[in-house]
């Protein structure tokens, strides 16, 4: 402490180049914090709107001020850096850019800058951070800030600074990684491609199917318009068997991973790529699926509201009283309906479960065993009621022929394939012998080379 | 770090001045993260339920022990800090206090301390932290410490301390914030008083209107009795309407932001003082929406099993069918109704999504096109479906004289009125030429001064 | 800055002894952020799936490059420490271990390690973050990272290097606390043991009592079969019940704390053992109870979807109009069903928001007034919102005869008994003088040593 000097009762003066939304932000945070802010500027004597206490230089004079300068200026426009070499010498040079498009250029702005400015020690970081952000966020400041740089000694002066702004610094590494953050605020939910291309493909499946089977089998055979299910009923064929097979496509990679380890006989080998990249996205997964069954559980409880419904069901009921029917409520029908009722809602009470615990700031909160708990164990009896509350909703209809329109099974029958799959791979998994071999080669057990580094008795961890 | 020297394996001494509920509560946690803790109190030897470990002094002669002290004691009590001056001379004295209400003196307690005590440097810090989080803390420690001052070095090592326990603390600059800071723990949602009022207001007004148009008119005019309905009809006429406009109100601001900057040519210009407010609340308008949509949602899946409901509906199909009607189900009803419940649930759905992503945790897992992608682009199509939803479930009610009581139009059209307006406004800004020429503006384009920094071509950041 | 020298241009060696996958991921978040990473091993030879940059030295050589060596080993491996103990001299050994079972050696490893090396200083952390976490964390880091230690220079420079790979490090205090670090891996949410053990018992006396009354008592008495109701209607009983009930425990501890204050005339003398620890698993009695009240919602609206419910509706009317009755709609229950649905509604929508408010992110984004007003406030809105909503249900069945099937009253009376209480005893609470001694209580004041350190006057904080 005492080596920081006479100084240290001042914080050091920071420069920032360009005027534009960021720098001004940027500018005025500082600012507040305590730093002297001083800007540099091509018109130094036009520029606008600079928050009251900063100065506006040249570039070259603002340059002298101050050991750390913020480059806020597009990278179209950094063609006036190099004049300024020699003055940039020691000096640490921090890029917030970003571009417009992913790996618009052949090498990042930071690293062409490095090329500009050789003897500065360029920085990259903030670009992940908004002007508006910089602005508002005072009191609502959790916002990361990534830093990477060749230059150790100049990366923790830029995150001493990000962290006395109140910004939380996270080191990225070597210049090399400025590709990555550059590229980081141009993504679009890169986890979610994948997730969101399968759920599509499976609507679109889905609802051609059922508009076959349930909106023109009957106008066909038998000349009656039911053209108004589009809206409604035949949604509410996809919704539950998309968000079925999606879960089951949750747990499905395991259950591979796991009989892959048992194939191999180890846990040290990589699994292929496609099973990684799945994995990487199970949770993306669930949360489409906890969407599909949110629809469904919407479209499935406004059903006795809707005049369609209730008009047939309510006349059903005065034809059956007018034929003088016994009236007798079936048993049967009672306990099915109810049942595959009572199944639905419990899982449906699963899944938001899962949902929540997958809240970062709730999967923050608890333990890994805590988190593998919830994710693991009760995602597969969330599984299992969701496979049952079909099965139960299904009961004898895969044995009823004119259930096959045009020797079509069911929907209901399509979306229980892969779940069922899943579960039978997950109980021979759990298997005592099997399941104990499981442990043993994920505590570090390899059937083949047993005195290998952290082979037998699982030395390391 | 050799610099620190001999003493840096034992953590310094604190200090702590005061044994309330908060003094005690701070020394419990310091000295679990091995601080020696010594007290200062008035009557050393009559204090209780201090945590173990810590010492208790006089204050003179625990001032000595420490070079930081925490000053846990209501600012009423301060009088006996001139009598300590010159023994406080370089030392940081932290300011803890909280008052009772908002500006209750003319300057902050920080400020006042730091006239009483003008050799000692003041340190503003910790009033946002509740004795209780200090106790419980240990897992759970996201809690922010706000701190201020005017000497960086005494301000930097509050921070070091603050960090070591657990805490994450944040610059927010010279001791002139200890205002704020001191006014911030007595906030009462600040930025939910807008939303909440207009909430409201249009709550009170759509109440007065329903009540006038469903029960007091077919009291006077048919002398029927529907009071009842003031229990779920009448609120269920308020929700739609009023989430509806509130939603319309959230985008509304960014619609005349945008025709502000294209009249001016520039965005290099403050808007107008109302504008930026109404900007700021725009998530708690969102919601508030959520919660009045949530609301509908609640009140509308409920109809089939309220009684007054169910028993009209049968009522009617049981008229029908002893008339000897031919009991055909109406095709267009069936469309109309299918297609407004199926527009809601699918803007239903978005609605929650909307207020998932604006959680916290969640808004700051995603990046800032991510963030613009949902809050903007899912946003304005939820809106879409919601003016949609309405405008089916009205159908051609506005065109038929007996909707029109006592003159007044049905609700939904009152609601309609502002989404509408919003909609067309955001329709006309995306037409390609005018939208063209916004990108232009927020780039920095400027319609008069183009030689003006960061005029042209869209120099800085 | 300037004391640390030539070789803050780089980053300091770090050592990992043990190969596995937590070595590895270690090894590899290490490396990303600049540091030069040597691996020990047993078997530098045969070492696979390390880390490309990485270097593998024997345990003594590998420790010789470095100041902090990380011990990845687990603790029955720590046998060839002893042996390397002159080399560890003044080293930072970092203790990463955890064990399967709590408490399952005497002493924690950390210590067990510092007997093992009483030369080094040993720091316990790490052992919190999983393997997974340090391989796929760089954008989504808020993993807190806990550290204990006798020695606070080494334990600061495990925080410099935690901070430093994007880690959030918290610090513990001294090696005593080690044996709560490696517990807390393996905890299964020990805080919510007592809520859910108070859930369960509720659940099965409730499920017991309806079957009794519900479904046996029917039988005897009438020979009707309504054994389909285990499914449905069975569980709609248990579901308010236990919520409710539930909901009232979260706010008896703080009516009961408030008594203990009153008779005892002051706060400085702690609560009874069993009051604290029910005060601390408050909110997740709260969260329980909303998912009670969720499910009760879900099994709710789907009442008028279900086979038997709607054959039953449906039929009674029929057969009213068969008999040629009046056919009027009944105001009285109109008013009876509407109200208790409204009151359940709105009830239901504050449960929601004080579950939203509860999650980490939301509540660490309020200030301490705010989450107060929320809690507490707005939660005693919710009880009574709930408890008239069961009243309101129950209506006069309390004083038909026939609803006490043999001799047991209906269930929602059960439900109602403590919700009660509370309320009376809160509104007791809220008489004004009995509230502005509570309040004199709270800020200090003490009825019988009113001179006594932070007694009247409420001296401190």
């Amino acid at each position: 402490m005492a080596a920081i000097g006479e100084n240290a009762h001042k914080r050091d003066t920071i420069c920032i180049f360009g005027t534009g939304d960021f720098g001004r932000s940027l500018g005025m945070r500082l600012l507040k914090s305590g730093y002297p802010v001083v800007f540099g500027s091509r018109d130094p004597k036009n520029s606008v709107l600079l928050p009251s206490g900063a100065q506006v230089f040249s570039h070259a004079e603002a340059l002298k001020t101050s050991e750390i300068i913020f480059l806020a200026v597009h990278r179209e426009n950094y063609d006036f850096i190099p004049a300024l070499s020699d003055l940039l010498d020691g000096k640490v040079l921090v890029d917030v850019s970003n571009n417009l498009r992913m790996n618009q250029y052949p090498e990042s702005n930071a690293q062409y800058l490095s090329q500009l400015a050789p003897k500065a020690n360029v920085v990259k970081g903030f670009n992940t951070v908004s002007a508006w952000a910089l602005q508002s966020g005072s009191l609502d400041a959790s916002s990361q800030v990534f830093v990477c740089g060749d230059d150790n000694k100049s990366k923790q002066l830029v995150m001493d600074v990000a962290r006395s702004i109140g910004l939380t610094p996270l080191d990225q590494g070597s210049l090399l990684a400025a590709e990555e953050l550059e590229n980081y605020p141009l993504q679009l939910f890169p986890m979610w491609r994948l997730p969101f291309a399968i759920a599509a493909g499976l609507t679109v499946l889905f609802f051609i199917y059922s508009v076959v089977t349930d909106v023109i089998y009957p106008y066909v055979k038998d000349n009656k318009d039911v053209s108004y299910w589009l809206a409604i009923s035949v949604p509410n064929r996809i919704f539950p068997n998309v968000s079925l097979i999606l879960l089951s496509l949750v747990y499905l990679p395991g259950v591979i991973a796991a009989f892959i380890q048992l194939h191999r006989g180890t846990k040290y080998k990589r699994f292929p790529n496609w099973l990684d990249r799945w994995m990487l996205c199970r949770k993306q997964l669930g949360l489409v699926a906890l969407g599909y069954a949110f629809l469904h559980v919407l479209y499935t409880y406004i059903l006795p509201t809707r005049y369609s419904v209730r008009w047939r069901w309510i006349n059903s009921l005065i034809q059956e009283s007018k034929e003088n029917k016994t009236m007798q409520i079936s048993q049967v029908l009672s306990w099915r309906v109810d049942l595959y009722f009572a199944l639905g809602m419990l899982a449906f009470a699963l899944y938001v479960l899962l949902g929540i615990t997958s809240l970062p700031s709730v999967s923050n909160a608890v333990n890994w065993r805590e988190f593998r708990f919830v994710q693991s164990k009760l995602g597969y009896v969330t599984l299992l009621l969701c496979t049952a509350h079909a099965a139960v909703f299904g009961w004898d209809r895969f044995l009823q022929s004119k259930r096959y329109k045009w020797g079509l099974p069911p929907t209901y029958m399509w979306g229980m394939i892969i779940p069922c799959i899943v579960l039978v791979l997950k109980l021979i998994l759990i298997i005592p012998c099997v399941d104990k071999m499981i442990t043993k080669i994920r505590l570090g057990w390899e059937r083949k080379l047993e005195d290998k580094v952290c082979g037998n008795k699982s030395f390391c961890i």
